[in-house]
């Protein structure tokens, strides 16, 4: 279906241009499969308009095989070699950060934290066009980052910078600054059949 | 979070190898953003799993731009010259198909049919391991291809070919054949605020 109309006739004073520019905070959520599928299809197509991608994991195990991260270590490549596309920054908090030292006895609350302050730094720098914060509502609902502060920060950000979180159970306050929420409903699930993940299907 | 886990026993008596490689048919629909987006981000998976995919696109215009499909694109290159992941190909429906003769007077229904057409004689050749059916739903509901053909045709499919679809009110002989079905609710959009679409996030 064509996506790029508006039912409704714009009610800023903003040019065509200038509403084609504006950082978007989307949000997918909601106990259905496909959140960090469609955040990782968004980010896809910031690769494509040559974006500078940045992607963020907040909870995945650090053993967890992820497709994603292939793919879009593939394209970073890409990039690399022929200038198609954009760059792709991949981090994934395990064992702390790749930033940081390694550590053995990481907190996984400080982790979340440290992530999210590198997160606040970058916005406040202007280092890439889309982050991809990946499962960022669970540290956020077990209390470990304060989804107030991190709603705040996301309104304040400069600049066009687009930001997608993934996770089932968004804050309140997160939801209410995004632009853009779809909540993934399971209506059928291979698991209720007593199914098992599968490479592929679902990492 | 785990989404390896099966929250019940296995009612069946196949061994979990067995479980781990059975063919999966998932529909995302619903009027919520993120359904091709979502099956792109499964095609991702399963290109890291170096399986090979076809991408058939249904709907969209032809003239307009796809940031998928440029990645996608660029993804197929990597694993031609790496033989990183695997093969991507490839097929909008715009004026016919790409592997029929250009014509000016192509009826898109005919065009829809001839695209399931050749969908369903690779699924007899077993030629792919994803096929993504994006916004398929469309000549379904329009009455172009006959759902419960494509029910009956994807249930009786060989082999390990997982099938994704696209689209919003998925016919319901479709969704009782699929093993995995989402719908993506709109909880809140840009456009609702006279927002346009914009580069790299709705294309």
């Amino acid at each position: 279906m064509p996506q790029g109309r508006s039912p409704q006739p714009a009610a800023d004073s903003l040019t065509t241009r200038e509403r084609r520019h504006r950082p978007v905070l989307a949000v997918f959520t909601g106990e259905g499969k496909g959140k960090t599928t469609a955040a990782c299809g968004m980010a896809l197509r910031g690769w494509a308009q040559g974006w500078s991608i940045a992607v963020y994991q907040f909870v995945k195990s650090p053993t967890w095989r992820c497709g994603e991260q292939a793919a879009f270590a593939a394209l970073d490549r890409a990039h690399a070699g022929t200038g198609a596309g954009g760059p792709v920054e991949w981090h994934r908090m395990g064992a702390g950060w790749s930033w940081l030292p390694a550590r053995d006895d990481t907190d996984p609350a400080q982790a979340a934290r440290e992530g999210w302050n590198r997160v606040r730094e970058q916005l406040a720098a202007q280092v890439h066009t889309v982050y991809l914060l990946d499962e960022f509502t669970y540290p956020m609902t077990w209390g470990w980052i304060d989804a107030d502060e991190v709603a705040q920060t996301l309104a304040a950000r400069p600049g066009c910078q687009h930001v997608v979180i993934t996770g089932r159970d968004c804050p309140k306050s997160v939801l209410q600054a995004a632009d853009l929420v779809t909540t993934m409903t399971k209506t059928r699930h291979p698991f209720d059949q007593g199914r098992r993940g599968q490479a592929g299907i679902e990492w």
